[in-house]
């Protein structure tokens, strides 16, 4: 892992590779069924674990939270397990909502199995994660995940009410997602802190860096659905544009462009599609079609000339910058420099 | 309700509905949300509460395990009201599953809002159902729910990898429908029992009943699939058939049948659809095809002779007897007499 390597303190990454371990453990502990049907299905998701920025968030929170200690408790692994465990199960339903066919380099479960047993695996996965959550002696954990969930859906639910809509301002995009990113992301750095003690003044301190944190990376996220390359991010690419998603530099393009280049720009928009991503063959009865590859390219030719990626770009960075601050007042420690150091690999996408 | 109204105690009917009322409060009072949006969808899925079954369950077992105070406490609401939130979102789940356009006489969400919404307000459903719970200062009733949700899941998953498998079994069919309905019918019982200090072995008995129970109803459920008219039982009918689900009167056919019987019910089951449930005009194309109401009828012709609605009537029957005795050590009471009543009415499906 990146990350690790570039830290300078090997026994803070040592720590944290050690804990990353138990989690995948307990994750594929958690997971196993007495139905062969069910496991072979889990199977599949357990190739998604990425660089597993969550349970980092709340592990190194932990840490950072007891300078003194580093130590992390049974509450951490089963918390970021946990955080995990909730995180796959809304990559599983995402790329329904998303109709996506490939997710970390491989094929999604949708596509793969159909949209049901996608829907059922990520209810499967969710009930595990509540489960898990459960078995700690307090009920609080269980309560801020809970909430934190409610509120990730209402922020899906936001942004399908929105498909299509051109006119999406800026403040319901951070709304969408602030709810539907940020606040997983703070909420495992919060309850990483607490279970490590931490004052509820300094868990807030937590928490404001972990909102920043995610809601940087999921305009990061926005963008290279736009401007990257699939075989860099390792998923379908130009979806959001296939699917109506307002993006912020849709968002500040939109605002700040002549009448001919919107009509350009929703014309490319609502332009059919190719059925299949990778089908580039000449459209059936001599209609125009595009693949999502070929509408992300003039998308971002059309938008190119107006700074719109580096509104976005910047936007990202003054989040992280922002996050970095809440934890200025706290005591440094290897495990505060590695927070800043994962906040800063959010822009260059390093996590 | 009809329920109620059959019963000769008034006291317990009346203690009964209001307390169905205040789980009715409680379940809009948890789904409420800042955002309209959210609202608007929540607003559809309240249509759905039918007659309560679940909620029922949790009450109704509270007052039998404690016949002298037949008092029910904060955590029975909650409880009645969480398994009312969770069986709402395995029914919106479901929907997608089966592709199913009428739900309880009216449209289902996935047919009004598309997958997508329908998949994001399960989603919203199962959380607030676990963060409602995690609000009891115990943890025990979240670790019973979430390890029901995990079995329900597996049931459901174990019924997808059998889809257009004629030759399910019956151990395999009875595992699917212990898990998928049974199991959170037997949570129901062993919560509202236990929510009312009853021993771990009364508790067992509470439980083995809503198992039972549960088990039957999905027979039942599964039969007027078959033999249903749409507008009694408010649900869209012949989905099994159409996704290749078997259930326990074709298992019995195709156990029994002859050669020639088993190629027609193939033959039918493997029929082209209608695009349309309600798409009764010529096939395109000279291409016969079948609306499900076709489909189901025609099925029914065909096993008409082998007795085997019967057999799978006589299977409910017996189930519902033994769910009645697993009550029969427990003090007599107006509320275990309503229990048993309960089961008879699964019968003739007045639940």
């Amino acid at each position: 892992m990146l990350l690790l390597t570039q830290n300078d303190d090997t026994e803070i990454s040592e720590c944290l590779e050690a804990q990353l371990a138990q989690v995948e453990q307990r994750f594929a502990a958690e997971l196993i069924s007495e139905l062969p049907c069910v496991n072979s299905l889990v199977s599949h998701v357990e190739r998604y674990h990425g660089k597993m920025l969550r349970p980092v968030l709340v592990l190194v929170s932990g840490m950072a939270a007891s300078p003194h200690q580093q130590g992390l408790n049974e509450g951490h692994t089963v918390v970021a397990t946990v955080v995990e465990m909730v995180h796959m199960a809304t990559l599983v339903h995402d790329d329904i909502l998303d109709d996506a066919q490939v997710r970390r380099g491989g094929a999604t479960i949708n596509h793969l199995k159909g949209n049901e047993a996608a829907v059922m695996l990520g209810d499967y996965l969710i009930s595990h994660a509540y489960h898990l959550c459960s078995s700690l002696d307090s009920a609080w954990p269980s309560r801020v995940i809970a909430d934190t969930t409610n509120t990730v859906c209402e922020g899906e639910l936001l942004q399908l009410s929105h498909r299509g809509d051109y006119r999406l301002d800026e403040a319901t995009y951070f709304e969408i997602i602030r709810r539907k990113t940020g606040s997983l992301c703070g909420a495992c750095c919060r309850l990483g802190a607490v279970l490590s003690e931490a004052s509820p003044q300094v868990a807030q301190s937590f928490y404001d860096y972990g909102m920043g944190l995610g809601v940087a990376f999921q305009i990061i996220d926005d963008l290279l659905d736009l401007t990257g390359m699939q075989r860099t991010v390792g998923k379908t690419l130009g979806r959001d544009l296939q699917k109506g998603k307002m993006t912020l530099p849709l968002i500040h393009f939109l605002r700040s462009c002549s009448d001919t280049q919107r009509s350009e720009l929703i014309g490319l928009l609502e332009h059919p599609d190719a059925i299949d991503a990778t089908d580039t063959s000449p459209p059936a009865y001599g209609r125009a079609v595009l693949t999502n590859t070929q509408r992300a390219q003039a998308v971002r030719g059309l938008i190119a000339s107006n700074g719109s990626v580096d509104y976005a770009n910047d936007w990202a960075s003054r989040l992280i910058e922002q996050a970095k601050q809440s934890l200025a007042d706290l005591e440094p420690s290897p495990a505060l420099t590695l927070l800043t150091d994962i906040a800063d690999a959010v822009l260059t996408r390093d996590f």
